[in-house]
């Protein structure tokens, strides 16, 4: 069994555990040589939007799959044209590429999302601001994460910039949420799909800091709606892999779809620790199409925080002796600020618990370090 | 932080996952190309045997560790020579190495062994048959492993082929053990040190087929006997690292020792998926001097089967399926009879099904295969 993973960051690295247990060769491209993911002896270098390189990577595995959603269509085509398994295919990635695409293809669908518009000049703009309380979230279809490329607007001036580029803009509503939850399953080519519990997602600046899985106070209406959402989304855009449905709560009960991702995302990272199976070895089992492993978690709770700015070895003599328990993930990414270069886990049985050992783990010991 | 592992078995293989998730540089001096540990850019292949290697090696990593206890103690020495920090260090290492001096280290401090004897010649073989009801177990006090170098003899002739050599021999009575124990302890160079449950090791035709943690009905006296000598061990002979003791529970209810390993043994394997600290990131922490991770355990029990033979990945389709829970791992190692190619791990509350889970995900699915 090999597997190609385009793409050499965290996600593609967090694979590699799981693929070594597995006895399945993995195939990392990286996009340079000190990439996160690039570890392996069977690893490559090499450009992903590059038609020629990522051919040649895919010589010989038995599927491609990604550690993001940036491959361009035409290098995607490439690889099917020449009989190369792709998971997830490239008309489900399409969707994860585009935001106007998801919009589009997820109302066709019928499922709940903010009000959304096509925005196509400052005056479409401006209609969505008057129309929506003088407020918007405008996000450029293509190429944001963490944040970037998304805007609270309240003047259409303020995304001025993004209009001269000449592409449409996604505008939302501003959706009055009570929290952010995210939902993760996992599908097979053959059908099978598996789910983990519905997961709380605390964000700081745009950015994940925080997961509390299961999201407290959810097991009845909100975790069952959250998994059809997420399993109808998978089984009707034929995702492949891991899928991960960001979701609101907003103040009047409902549950609208902020994002998807086709790939393991940062909300699943407790399940490295918190679940039988990770998502990074049921993302590598689903793109097999192997069966896919359960789901049960070890204890009732899981808390993951992130590790923004680093080091994180650094503080281990300190940290480790404080907080026995607390499982390390460190991206091995060079420290800048606000960059994730790990995340801790902390698994228990009282939240309260948990939380605090998380917390703790992911601080700084000492002010004065 | 850079660890050197000397041995590519799959104990090594195992280290890797965790270094990976603690941003650990490990490199693995495996003995050939396709050893099973060789997976990582950072890894070389040679001899480990020979001085100039070894120390070539250890350039650049924080600390030498083992897949193995084969290291000659000549290249040791040189490596300590040269300022390299060992651990487990050569002192502590060379009880490991010789059946004979372990006899004599534990004799000294007091632990509970079968008797035994330093056989020089057929007389002295004869003398302790004649001594312990006609029979013995005799073993080449080096090198030997999973039943290899141990003979259960009851005629001096059947051990005329290792006189020969001209080595000592080790003579220990035949023990009427009502089953065997192993018990784990890790420790640091400064002190500290953790301890795992004991555990039940069933062997087969000398190999170690299946562990069941904690040990069935061991929760009070056997079990604080356990670690009372696995750390006292740790602590008189100082080793540093992951150390296991092999243990007979005799039927007149006393712990013997058997056997002593100094790195992760496959009596740990479970601790991968069953206890909150697995013994490859205990070892790894250990031999770096960073604190200790917990050692309690996921759920009430843990099964590890042995997979002998092979292979295992062909037989995920079926074998997933039937087991959704049961965790797999293969070493990579072409399939060879009765040779050791992985191992799968079942964790839940009832022992009963935990059992049943890992013995049917260990077996082929089908007779015709």
């Amino acid at each position: 069994m090999k597997v190609g993973v385009v793409g050499g960051g965290q996600l593609a690295r967090m694979m590699i555990p799981p693929a070594i247990a597995l006895g399945i060769e993995l195939r990392v491209l990286s996009e340079t040589d000190d990439s996160s993911a690039n570890l392996l002896r069977s690893g490559s270098v090499g450009d992903y939007r590059d038609a020629e390189t990522v051919l040649e990577f895919a010589r010989g595995v038995d599927v491609i799959t990604f550690d993001h959603e940036h491959v361009p269509q035409d290098v995607l085509a490439r690889l099917v044209e020449n009989g190369v398994a792709v998971h997830p295919s490239p008309a489900a990635l399409a969707v994860a590429q585009d935001k106007l695409l998801m919009r589009e293809k997820l109302a066709e669908l019928g499922m709940p999302l903010p009000d959304w518009a096509r925005i196509s000049s400052p005056a479409d703009l401006a209609a969505f601001l008057a129309e929506h309380g003088g407020a918007a979230v405008v996000k450029t279809p293509r190429g944001g994460y963490d944040g970037k490329g998304v805007r609270v607007v309240r003047d259409v001036a303020e995304v001025e910039d993004w209009f001269v580029a000449g592409d449409d803009l996604l505008a939302e509503e501003l959706v009055e949420f009570r929290r952010e939850l995210a939902q993760s399953v996992a599908r097979r080519p053959s059908g099978e799909i598996s789910v983990w519990p519905v997961v709380e997602s605390v964000q700081r600046d745009g950015v994940c800091a925080e997961v509390i899985a299961p999201a407290p106070a959810s097991s009845g209406a909100v975790a069952d709606l959250a998994a059809d959402i997420a399993v109808t989304i998978a089984e009707k855009l034929d995702v492949t892999g891991v899928l991960a449905v960001e979701l609101f709560e907003t103040t009047d009960e409902r549950l609208l779809i902020n994002e998807l991702a086709m790939r393991p995302h940062n909300t699943g990272h407790w399940t490295i620790d918190g679940s039988r199976t990770s998502q990074f070895e049921q993302h590598l089992r689903a793109v097999l199409d192997l069966p896919l492993g359960a789901t049960g978690m070890h204890r009732n709770w899981s808390v993951m925080v992130n590790i923004l700015g680093g080091p994180i070895s650094t503080r281990y003599a300190a940290v480790m002796a404080e907080q026995p328990t607390v499982k390390f993930h460190d991206y091995g990414k060079v420290a800048r600020t606000g960059r994730k270069v790990g995340h801790v886990t902390a698994i228990g049985n009282e939240l309260d618990e948990v939380v605090y050992q998380a917390r703790a783990a992911a601080v700084p010991v000492s002010l004065t370090e």
